[in-house]
């Protein structure tokens, strides 16, 4: 997908959420653990009722692979089923892959060829020749870890330089001359919005997919007062509080319902104070 | 698998070779390319070849989720025949994961608990409570990259504080402390030998999973030299130099005889300068 596609259907829909189909099997309606293909048939019921609030979904492989083949196929139908129903749906694959060269573009091959994702998360580590393989693509988006939302963030991410600048920054610095606007983003976490003046500093366009809000406590006010740009440049995740926000057999309503009240939040806050 | 059964394979087959599983489809000799399961096929022949000279083998995750259900379908079944055949050989997962706390504990559930690995490589970046949901898994281990053997390791891994400690002493000085030499190893490059002196001033007795030599040109003698324990301490890894040594039909003799000329090298230089 283009830039350009994702930045109108932000538009269009007055909404810059992005579901996380964090799809924990265990945590599965009751109704939906004895049936086939159970994962899948979960998030098709929750795409169709959130579609109307969300601009993007991203599965987090985590929740795939810890069920082996079972999973995958899961992945697989679900992938397929976003890019047949909403095609212009952005897809990210929650991957936060990472590796030399020739093992990069393996996985680089893996999400956006045979799993027809748009983007996958990227963990800065190993540098430049672990993350430009998946530059390559035609359309096709680096997501870089920059500034995490978990407490373990502090442990390396903060750790300043002789000069005193973070090492969170530093990845954003230097990473920005490997790829451009048009095919690279990171993740910022919202539980860190204040950092993100300083961080439009540097990428003062670049979009930045923020996750944090819902579950682990970051304010989608804050994200938006000192991250949002022109064209909006944010992707708000939420996982959890969608997803399990009934146990029920009613739980795509209770998803639509807290989808709605995120997007509702959004509407009021997209280019009020931009021109 | 217990770390005294690992020394113990390392001094019974006086190796501490590793074979990478970086089995990549299209390099496949070419009568396996139109088989069922292709990729196990080639496995199978690689590790009953190479057995009798490795103590451990480390299938590389990208190579088989590139290829979607049926590269996790050869993996399953490499892991099975693995552990049927052999269970005596230390099992790695290079996966280089990481993810927030719940994220992180399904990687572990899918690479210790649905496939039967002994360790799987786990990337820093995102800190503690990244790596230490791996480490609640009895006699299983985290192998935390610190610093890897490709040329975009100085790009962040090199970056000093201002105490000028290097981020990857910081990495490994920060992690020690989160698990023990029980279930805790790190990931250090061939083609940085040198290092190790420092590195086992702050880990004396961590085993070091090394990458780099063969393909990537680091000295087999320079990693001993420095970085070898009384109990070795290290395990150092092959791949393509071992698996496509040919490409014709006699592809498993050509992997046996590079890894039996690794072994023999390994052989004259366990303990010769240890107590």
């Amino acid at each position: 997908m283009k830039l350009d596609s994702l930045i109108g259907q932000i538009k269009q829909k007055k909404s810059f959420l992005c579901v996380g189909l964090d799809s924990e099997f265990a945590k599965l309606p009751a109704h939906l653990q004895s049936v086939e293909t159970p994962v899948f048939r979960f998030n098709k019921e929750i795409i169709d009722a959130t579609a109307p609030y969300t601009i993007a979904y991203k599965p987090n492989l985590a929740f795939y692979e810890s069920r082996g083949l079972e999973g995958w196929k899961d992945l697989e139908l679900t992938v397929n089923y976003i890019k047949e129903n909403y095609p212009d749906m952005f897809l990210i694959a929650d991957a936060k892959r990472g590796d030399i060269g020739n093992t990069s573009r393996m996985y680089a091959e893996a999400f956006f060829n045979h799993l027809n994702f748009d983007a996958v998360t990227v963990a800065p580590y190993m540098g430049a020749d672990s993350v430009t393989p998946f530059l390559g693509f035609k359309d096709k988006f680096v997501i870089l870890l920059a500034l995490t939302s978990n407490a373990g963030a502090s442990d390396f991410q903060y750790i300043t330089n002789n000069a005193n600048k973070p090492l969170f920054m530093e990845v954003i610095e230097k990473s920005a001359s490997w790829g451009t606007e048009q095919n690279m983003m990171y993740v910022v976490g919202a539980t860190k919005a204040s950092m993100l003046t300083n961080i439009r500093q540097i990428v003062p366009n670049h979009f930045l997919l923020v996750p944090g809000v819902g579950a682990q406590g970051g304010s989608l006010e804050d994200v938006a007062k000192y991250g949002m740009t022109k064209d909006c440049g944010l992707i708000v995740n939420a996982s959890r509080s969608i997803l399990f926000a009934s146990s029920g057999k009613d739980f795509d309503k209770a998803a639509a319902q807290e989808a709605e009240k995120l997007q509702k939040e959004m509407e009021n806050m997209i280019w009020i104070n931009k021109s």
